[in-house]
């Protein structure tokens, strides 16, 4: 039992959608790379393990980002009363373009694995910029700093600023170097990223394809995020019969390849069955939504037709990194849409907001987000005695507040089974 | 020039809605008990006055939450996956009946009003419960504090649970003996609270009118929050033409008697006539109108049509007591309503929604809210330097930043010209 372990504590996690799951006092006991399982006490044949006692703390599974731009860290929380795509044009071209400076990327992206590494976030699926030494920079940091995460060289060679763009050939030759490059690293991989259909031709997306066939990668992207976004892909996709059509085309939309859209505001019934069909999964960012005026994604819809849903911090359409703070906005935001939209969707609920951030988003990582036997080890130990009350409170009422009411930093992390701090 | 002082650093507010003053490296004057001015350098005749110099730090307005509730922090971020009426029956109710006891109440408002204290927050209107010896003993500790608030017992007549009632003739003798009671305390002012009309029969607020009148009081409740509570109030006051004409036919709607009514997310044409016509104040309340699925208030509108619009927290329908959240769920939620309800009212701005958090919620307190001369000094510190990013930012991103971003702790404050850290 070389490398197991046991943790203690009060564990919360959540085995089916809606389903919390509380384990006061319990013990979990790790082996081999694997959760062995979650006990009352230290059964017998476990006597001896080494126990890692956090006492009356909280223990949650790591959370899962299933979107968010590191290249854009460094300005979240800027220029936030534009539109998206008057966003992207004032405020995120502009500054992706400073990643050409290999000086200025190792600053930028320094800061940000120090947030991440930092917050409740053990799993993330992250853009950076065209950039390839920059992406490399910013791969080897996370690795460095233990987090597992899926990061992509963005491609992008259309409709973009002089400053921020690459021809087709370029766009391919650097990615086929980036894999290249990336291909030592332990924990940290490689994940196809055309920016978004708006800003890839469509040679460049046949190219893709075949990188992706080749080289059996999962890809990331953008779908039906905006109204204004989805008007241009219709005019600029003439053959597409959906947004995300214009990707299947490709073969960059689940299946074979593991894929993961962020929005799906505005998914129709047919994009929404493709998906399901191919078990894309949906990255839900309610922050970024809100921020550039995207509108409400029909979350609830689809968690009741089965679609795979994970969360996303969407940094920086999001400011925020925090995915506690992604859960209460998803259940806020499905609130609103309930009063708003549509009566027939309930609102969101805790515990299916929470799997979302962890087992729903963990599933595009392989058994990672649950204390189930057989998953990977990513926990967050939670001090919540920074939030005082008065009032004492039941186990799943903890959850609740330390979701809602904390600074998201944990007091201990682990990923993959390693402790980080 | 006894008690004169002068503050230096890097000023910005917004002397009209939408419009954001900056005075980076600034010198404000203060002298009996106003502000003087706002220079680039300290003018010749204030040579040798005390400077407090903050170098390169922000300072803004003292922040103002026009509607929360000091007995409802003890279990924010509780029981958030109920509707308002659900949530008021099976958490608010129980909750504060706790403060029959004065010890309970003291160990909660102690809790409170450090948090308030320690927050960005300068002035509040708090909601205390219907115990009198507890709405005592809060407001003492917020005099203690320094803060300077407008504090009402809980005025609730009807539809209330055995455990949390008084009588009519209870609540009319418990109010008039805790405004004998309250009258000395330098700061902290009563305000008379009919919690809402379906708490409040037609003679108690019969009763509550003439004390307004008797003292001279201000006087805030709710309207039009949640559809489920318009109905019922249009079921229990027939003779209303609409939910503020039921506290209006009482003389509890503006007019003499200074009173902000919270959320208005559902007021009609005639309604918002009437608090214009009356100079009622509107506290905007977005987080906790998303938590209780109330809806998104017009609140571009009411800019539009002069009504008088501040920020409230409505702890604990909202789970925050940062006002610098409210100002970015404000602007969020203005911009879904933009995007999902009326793209006539366009999406709230920065500038907009920092007015509200200041001067527009500082007027019901007199001249508060700005660094105008003649304003009373209320001002906080903020430190950006821990929101870390390689990207050189003008005064006005810091602005952005630090409303979006930072954990709402000043690193100084003053309330009223007196420094409470």
């Amino acid at each position: 039992m070389k490398g197991a372990f046991a943790l203690k504590g009060n564990f919360a996690y959540t085995p089916a959608c809606g389903q919390l799951a509380l384990k006061p006092h319990g013990i979990l006991v790790y082996e081999d790379g694997r959760v062995t399982g979650l006990f009352d006490g230290l059964p017998e044949r476990f006597k001896g393990l080494p126990v890692e006692d956090f006492g009356d703390k909280l223990i949650l599974p790591g959370l899962v980002d299933l979107h968010a731009h590191a290249g854009q860290y460094a300005y979240r929380g800027l220029g936030m009363d534009m539109e998206l795509l008057s966003w992207l044009e004032h405020t995120a071209f502009p500054e992706e373009s400073k990643f050409s400076d290999l000086a200025y990327a190792q600053e930028a992206y320094s800061v940000f694995v120090q947030a991440l590494a930092r917050s409740a976030t053990t799993r993330a699926c992250l853009f950076a910029t065209l950039h390839r030494p920059a992406t490399l920079a910013l791969m080897e940091m996370l690795d460095q700093a233990g987090m597992r995460c899926f990061v992509g060289k963005v491609n992008m060679d259309r409709n973009s600023p002089d400053i921020l763009g690459e021809t087709t050939a370029q766009s391919l030759a650097e990615t086929r170097l980036w894999l290249e490059q990336s291909a030592g690293l332990a924990h940290v991989k490689p994940i196809l990223t055309p920016r978004f259909i708006p800003s890839c031709t469509d040679e460049l997306m046949a190219g893709l394809g075949r990188i992706q066939r080749e080289f059996a990668l999962p890809a990331q992207s953008h779908l039906s995020e905006n109204l204004s976004e989805v008007s241009w892909v219709a005019q600029l996709c003439p053959n597409a019969r959906f947004y995300g059509d214009a990707y299947d085309q490709y073969g960059l939309f689940g299946g074979d390849c593991p894929t993961v859209m962020a929005h799906c505001v505005w998914s129709g019934p047919e994009e929404r069955a493709l998906m399901k069909e191919r078990g894309v999964f949906i990255a839900h960012c309610p922050q970024s939504n809100m921020n550039v005026s995207s509108g409400i994604a029909p979350v609830k819809g689809f968690l009741l037709e089965g679609q795979r849903v994970g969360l996303g911090s969407d940094v920086a359409g999001g400011a925020h990194l925090s995915i506690f703070r992604a859960i209460t906005d998803a259940i806020q935001c499905s609130k609103l849409r309930w009063r708003l939209v549509d009566q027939e969707l309930s609102a969101l609920t805790l515990p299916e907001a929470l799997y979302m951030a962890t087992k729903g988003g963990g599933a595009f990582f392989g058994q990672v987000g649950s204390f189930e036997p057989g998953y990977e080890l990513d926990a967050v130990v939670m001090d919540d005695s920074a939030l005082p009350t008065p009032r004492p409170c039941t186990l799943a009422e903890r959850v609740e507040r330390v979701v809602y009411l904390s600074d998201g930093q944990p007091c201990a992390k682990y990923v993959a089974g390693r402790r980080l701090f």
